[in-house]
């Protein structure tokens, strides 16, 4: 053993003598690069020495570039190289309800694999003629458009016309508050770089869109969440968390929240402000379902004027998902820095997307196609929850908005478990847990609408009620 | 005042007191939220302790969430949000050599603006006819095609096409080792996320692409230059760099070397790999200028055989920087957890730019292109070169191959100053410190020499000779 017995020594060569144990075992390759340190009440113990010793031994080791300190997981030997694995970061997680895992399955799946539990509508659902007209259209444009970078804050035609669109939701932002980004999801991490560092809390909703964990955990950000209910967050459980873990950011969807379905209510919407602003709250409102809902719903970055809200969106869910474009509406005082993050990190932004956007949206086709979707999903909401109610599966909301249904199954049975082995069948499911930080969401699953028309589908799932018995 | 004279008291109690210190400066709002705290040296002074006292109180600060460590930076209050601003990271700059200021005026330069310091091609020099064609070839493709999200790593066919690509500059990359991502610079952020950490040595070129200076401060990487020449960079400058900071990653480009032109020549890139071997280095070769070279250059990635050296390309300079798509070719081992990051980070990558991409490549037209763009740089480099020698301004290497000559002033010179007088007359220029770390290229100006066809570049450039008589 290499410990040092340190009884008689001050707490200045206490310290010391406990740097001396650790850069011994790295010297010794006993810790190699990358390898996790004890953990600080553990070697306490091992050392004979206080916590608060081997606290300030780690941080002055952290501080001279012996070790690494990985806010929420501890101290780590420092490396040539010791890449960011997510699956490291927080719980090793059961992979059917790890949200990576249901990402890829649902983005890897062939042609021949079902996918009710994916995010997404099936291509034959999306604006075909739309898409092909406004390529058509972009190959006579200008050779700017065609070949040279997006300008810093993107398009100005499309700016103007989000702007536009948004004030339809009561939702004031000129164009030069509004950033083009590549997608929704990368709207989100550009502002997580922006925001918020390492170590720092970060409120999600419990269930919430299972990327947002991933990406969180990309960022090395506490995740803290909230139970939602049908009009949504808990307020009471909101405060607490407020009081108890300070965050600096929430994330949430108002509109058609993802996985739920769920619509914030205005009241829910005026008591969360009132919240945000006692403590300083900033959040992200991701907007991407706004097209889908039936009746408006309220809409946070309404409420409060672009002040403490920043509003997102995209067009992946309505247009295309191969055409990556998103969007920012973010307080005024926030543009100049955002804009800077985003021409150091990708430099200029797809124009051709932005190009293609603009095309689609300024056609007429675009509020018919949405019309014509609306109504599609209607039909298939009613079609999907009537016949998993028949096997026991029970919608939380009734025939919500959007191609979500979130349900329940009944008592005893594990979504989980489901998953498992429907995807031996070709069928990737998205069992609930894949959306619940706390994980008390086992007996929940999402089903897309749009992606139930197979028997198969149904065929699995009853098979799987049956087994309960 | 509220400092405490603390000089009888015990060390735990001067790092209690010290503490108290600034948390009574935190909550009376003298330090609000964001704002950076006294240096360890100036605080241990007003305090009358030891430095070591006041890391011990910052360090339990932090620890506890009261005050924020920004490795490089120093430390802040905590507070609601405290966005990132880049321009607070690291040394304010004259704003003709910032980096992103440089970014800025090129990427939002009208039509009127003559851009001889920005890093692409007019469009009229980009293959027009080529991408009207596959545009209209994409209106025909499969729905899928137009509408789904792209598989994690990318579209198959445009994988197997760059794996044969690189094939043919010695690079054995399989399909399954490459990562589509939605552009270079969007490549090499996903591979610092994957590998650095804030607070980590990273090495660069001095000169280097102005735009990873801004990068890595958006990593908050601790950047350390090595002097470049005309072979590479300079080898007992980089052994001194790896010894004395002991970074993690070196960024560079090997074949056409941004901004200078130079070649990294086969005993130089040998050199480096020994060294890279022998502390563990791991190397990002930015190859984005591929395509300009005249002869083929040595590769880093081809003499390594992807170990440790992760290779990057993009399309933005020669096909389009309107579409969005670069890739990585990186060591099997990292392959993983890159996918992961990527997917957590953008979801889907952009599918229907992979799949212009495609199409462009795989017609015959982009080797044509490509030839013809060559020959009509060379006519350019020497036209320009000409022109600035007649004028005192002197290559540094004779006539390179792509876009870029990397020229010295003559003495008594101030590249910046011109830039500054230039932009006046609406003419963007490239002083060399926004390319060096150091600042000591304070006599150096990048040319495009595609960007340089217009008179008035020629005046503006006369008249500052002129004047420094």
């Amino acid at each position: 053993m290499d410990e040092l017995t340190a009884e008689s020594q001050g707490n200045g060569t206490l310290v010391e003598s406990v740097m001396a144990t650790i850069r011994h075992r790295i010297a010794a390759r006993i810790l190699t690069p990358g390898a996790r340190l004890p953990s600080i009440r553990a070697f306490a113990k091992t050392m004979q020495v206080s916590k608060s010793t081997v606290v300030d031994a780690y941080e002055r080791l952290a501080a001279e570039g012996d070790i690494r300190s990985r806010p929420g997981s501890g101290y780590y030997a420092a490396g040539p190289i010791a890449p960011l694995s997510l699956a490291e970061i927080g719980p090793r997680l059961d992979r059917a309800v790890d949200p990576l895992w249901v990402s890829r399955q649902s983005l890897e799946a062939g042609e021949d694999v079902l996918k009710p539990g994916c995010g997404w509508l099936p291509a034959s659902w999306m604006p075909e003629a739309g898409l092909r007209r406004a390529l058509r259209t972009l190959a006579r444009a200008d050779n700017v458009s065609l070949t040279d970078y997006g300008t810093p804050l993107g398009l100005p035609a499309l700016r103007h016309l989000l702007s536009r669109r948004m004030a339809g939701h009561g939702i004031e932002a000129s164009p030069d508050q509004i950033v083009l980004t590549e997608s929704g999801t990368q709207a989100i991490d550009l502002l997580c770089r922006f925001l918020i560092e390492p170590g720092d809390p970060v409120l999600v909703d419990d269930p919430c869109y299972f990327n947002f964990h991933a990406l969180l955990r990309a960022h090395r950000a506490k995740v803290v969440s909230v139970p939602y209910t049908p009009s949504g967050p808990d307020i009471a459980e909101f405060a607490q968390a407020l009081a108890e873990h300070r965050p600096r950011l929430y994330i949430t969807n108002s509109a058609l929240h993802n996985p739920t379905g769920a619509i914030l209510s205005p009241v829910t919407a005026h008591r969360l402000l009132k919240l945000a602003e006692q403590s300083d709250l900033t959040i992200i409102e991701d907007d991407i379902f706004a097209d889908f809902e039936h009746t408006p719903a309220a809409r946070l970055a309404a409420f409060d004027g672009l002040n403490r809200v920043i509003h997102i969106g995209s067009f992946s869910k309505t247009l295309s998902a191969s055409i990556r474009c998103g969007f920012i509406a973010a307080p005024r005082r926030w543009v100049e820095g955002l804009t800077d993050l985003k021409i150091a990190t990708t430099f200029g932004g797809g124009r051709l997307a932005a190009e293609l956007v603009l095309t689609l949206l300024r056609d007429g086709l675009y509020r018919k196609h949405m019309d014509l979707l609306r109504a599609r999903l209607s039909r298939a909401m009613v079609d999907t929850s009537a016949r998993l109610r028949a096997i026991g599966i029970t919608p939380w909301i009734d025939q919500p908005a959007g191609m979500f249904l979130w349900c329940s199954l009944p008592e005893g049975m594990d979504a989980a478990d489901i998953a498992r082995r429907a995807l031996s069948a070709n069928i990737v499911l998205a069992p609930g847990n894949a959306f619940s930080l706390s994980r008390s969401a086992s007996r929940f699953m999402r089903f897309n609408v749009a992606q139930t028309g197979d028997e198969r589908i149904f065929r699995v799932l009853e098979e799987a009620m049956a087994r309960r018995d």
